[in-house]
């Protein structure tokens, strides 16, 4: 709770004009429900366009359960999902994706970078092959990463030819997918299809929705059973016109894209403010909406009592997270508490 | 989809105007995420003021994973829950809570009731002691039920009753819990805990909110660790304030009340008005939001050909649902179209 | 416990001498684990001979995990399976088939009958087709029915050729598998794949085993993974020599269809010896190991009072079951008790 | 497969004799099913005599299914469980533990040794204590471990007692629990309940059984159910006494000790032997019946190319295991072979 706008996490900000006016003209009259209704196929449509392919498109209600959904989707409790030590999958989501599996396991690289490289995947895939392993059956990475990195087009090339070769699927955790491609300036279809990329579950809350997250299967023989499979995990919504006219908003009028670019812009003046304090280091490359830093010790403390909001849980810096509706006053106020914080 | 209202399901409906309110005032700002934000705690306590209880209260995105994920608090995954053979967990959730539960059979009354009676607890119950046979350990029973009829606070006192005394919790699928207040004219606390139900499910979606469902544990030990599983099972709103404010809206307006009484009056409405026409016979009694009607073999095509739509999953009549905004004088069109077409 | 044999159930019968011997014999010298040995290669061909074609073959311990586990491969978690409401799979497994299935549905045909019918397969499969109906994947049939019943060559052909037609897959438990091919005298392949039936579970427990159940993909491709799903659910054993050993015992020696022909053969012997009891009724036909019987009132009681144990779960009547060690003396002895209780 | 012993597995030896008495004794005339026979009861006495405690006692069919049923009954699906990177249930089981827990995470010291330590298990449990990291409810130790180590008497009263003040129940890993004893000298009551375990499984296979584990409760009230829950996860065996009368033989005539001393003193024979082997080196203390050693590039080519089997999994080693009927002679003639190819 607070007055002034915080970047404790992308997930403080509202809902964007453009979903929320879909909304509203959603919300006019009766309209069949379970996802029978037109904005549910406009927004569909809307993907496939921007997506470029005649891609299967479903609608859960957040991240959790549909990046769970669509790894449950592509194995069998026995089988195993590559990630990275720093995977959203792995770190963050309670048990999830097992729960939804009933069983698949996580192999996770034990390497110290949140991004996954062809060779941490083959050595995962390939060490073991005996019965008392789980069969390894999918990857996952996270673009951009959860310390705000970004795969290039040719890292996940990269891994997807890894992944065929292996006989593995390659799913794509894109809660940011938004950040990424305003950074790269690369179409989705590049950054995804095209790249060998199976699977991606493309963000709509951080996005600027209210909730809601979008499942797309380029593969479309691995979406069979999937409309089931998300009723029976409490993720398929009676009213659907609302978690799918968002979309509509977003898409149709290329805010998904701004908003995406208003964040990183945000992260970028941060990070751009910190080069000239002393003391004061990036952790990670700032590459997205996320900018993570270390500095002197009293530096954390007094951003606290300076009434600033942060998490520490990725490498015990503070993480700041920047949103569709970041002000860039309120950044150069961050930017200067920080200065004054690490020189006290 | 249609121009002219519908009255197929009372998920047609769109939000009512005291949840969009709540809304709209809910996305000013930036707020703390997962529920650490004022509008739940104030959802929250709304709903602990109209239940007079200091209960424990989560919100999940809809009935089918509030009513799952409740059943799976009250069982062990060899547990079974007891549920009449109409019950909404058993014919249309698409196996969710045996999913939710890791297996938890439901245990169906064989009787042509959607009612389920302390007679059919205590048999099912007690039919049998033996390992081959999962141990019962919740029933559970939907207020109104599927027919549209209710349990009286007798009935409900005596199935909680027969529970108490054989060791089962008692559940409530609440999904359209605001009709049966309106039409009972008793209180919240009187048809639930001072009843001696154990957890309700109160429907949000069908009393006038775009999605969300509240999930009251009266018994609050019954609740321990509720909160981690919602996360792992993939309901845990990010942006929470979304899923709770409208709660506010509806709760404490009384606006929650209203739409019930609403929907009952256009069921009613329907029902008095077929009391006239020949050949039309109500299937069951009329006590909430829905009629359930047959009549002669040229009725129903006629009315689809008029563009009326309705289910007849139940009994193989026609169901007519209302909701917060159905139209009086549409429920007169469509009284007009039954008694034309029957009388073709 | 008791001195004198019971027939309450072909559980309480021992090792028969061929299964003993080659456990024996499979117990000498140290020998590489988890099936990488010469006994369970033995074994698995000779299924292989015995069925004439070239199947999947797979030891699980009991008759709950190789039946739940089968229908696991068969099914995703929003599937249904459709059976007999005296199915064992529905009756009598707390729940296993949900539970290794993580909630696939059993679709109960509510017909008062053990052995399912083309048509009932057909009414459960295409009543619905919506996505809050779990979408029909197998049917499960019980050779010889737990009522001692039999399907007929015809029945199963007709059975498999419906399941076809609407892409369902047939499997067969068999937890009495021998049972069956001893009294219709056809071959296994007759019985089996050669009717349509995709997987079989064939009980060795039962037909003269310490412990073990074979699982039979005809189809291949159902398999697999199996090997992982087997090892993950806790039905791998280190040990495999003695699980494969016996049925090396068993079908080599020809003993599995003679013990199977023993216990029908005493089954028989009691039927024939009540016809001339007045009062005293079959329930059911005798065509495997059971008899199933009612009486006058005091008949029940009468045996019990006498030390005769038996089940009552199925219509109230008793059961009695033989196995391969039944002492044909001992049946005319429960046949003179009947007479003599009934007469009372 | 071979004729002459080999060393690679525990798992490679058949029945010990006592263990196949009593089979054979069981195997006298006909007793009633699924545990309600004399020798469960015996079984299941001569462990509350042994461990000198009034315990429950269960019976299942392997190491993969009583470690995971006993660690699903301690924690709910949103739970985790604290492990050592070398723990089997975690390298070894196919995801058994998250499918029998439907989800229950394992959490992984990343510490380079198989014993956990109780820093090991206060940093994992409270490094965080947010919903998104599932809440810590076990912990599991292996006893002796993967690495043929032992925990002391001290250490596990160390690990209990941080458990306790954190509120986590302590499980133990017995599959080689005879070992154990042999060499600690202590009593099975001094290193498990009256150390703080809670939930022991005994390992009966390696032991010299053909199959089969006892779980055991030393807190009665976490068994509460784990009778059903065996029953639906397929571990209830229809002839129990088969599972049951093994232990009667291997705890009655004290076998169960006297087996694993042997197994620990051809460890321990086969260590000795190599003291005086240049370039040989011991990868850990030998303290079970295990030996991992490394040595020159040539050692393991050439010990297979004399036939030898051995698992290089951990560390790249290899391990050789001994069992209740390893060769004295056969254990000398490996030694002999392993300074021969380390010379070489």
């Amino acid at each position: 709770m607070s007055v002034s706008q915080q970047f404790g996490s992308d997930n403080y900000a509202g809902i964007c004009p453009e979903a929320w006016d879909a909304m509203q003209q959603a919300n006019i009259g009766s309209l069949t429900a379970y996802g029978e209704d037109e904005w549910t196929t406009r927004a569909a449509n809307a993907f496939r366009t921007l997506f470029e392919t005649d891609c299967e498109v479903f609608f859960a209600f957040n991240g959790t359960a549909a990046n769970s959904l669509a790894l449950a989707a592509l194995c069998q409790s026995y089988n195993s999902v590559i990630c990275s030590s720093y995977a959203h999958v792995e770190t963050d989501e309670c048990g999830a994706p097992e729960f939804f599996s009933n069983g698949s396991k996580l192999l996770v690289a034990r390497t110290d970078s949140a991004k996954l490289t062809a060779q941490d995947v083959r050595s995962l895939a390939t060490c073991r092959a005996d019965i008392h392993y789980p069969k390894p059956r999918a990857v996952t990475i996270t673009q951009p990463t959860e310390t705000g990195e970004l795969y290039s087009l040719e890292e996940i090339r990269a891994l997807s030819a890894t992944c065929r070769e292996l006989g593995l699927r390659l799913h794509m955790d894109g809660s940011r997918f938004a950040n990424a491609c305003a950074t790269l300036g690369c179409s989705p279809a590049e950054m995804t299809w095209q790249a060998g990329v199976d699977v991606l579950c493309f963000g709509g809350t951080k996005n600027g929705m209210a909730v809601g997250e979008a499942i797309l299967f380029f593969d479309r023989a691995l979406a069979d059973g999937f409309d089931y499979r998300c009723k029976q995990a409490g993720q398929l919504a009676s009213k659907m016109r609302f978690l799918s006219a968002p979309w509509v908003g977003l898409l149709e009028s290329g805010a998904w894209l701004r908003n995406g670019a208003h964040a990183n812009a945000c992260a970028q003046r941060l990070a751009a403010a910190l080069q000239t304090v002393p003391g004061v280091e990036l952790m990670f490359p700032v590459q997205a909406n996320g900018v993570f830093l270390r500095g002197p010790e009293k530096l954390l403390p007094g951003l606290q009592d300076r009434g600033w909001r942060f998490y520490t849980f990725i490498g015990g810096g503070a993480r700041f997270m920047f949103a569709w509706d970041s002000d860039p006053a309120r950044v150069d106020e961050l930017a200067a508490d920080i200065a004054t914080c690490s020189a006290a």
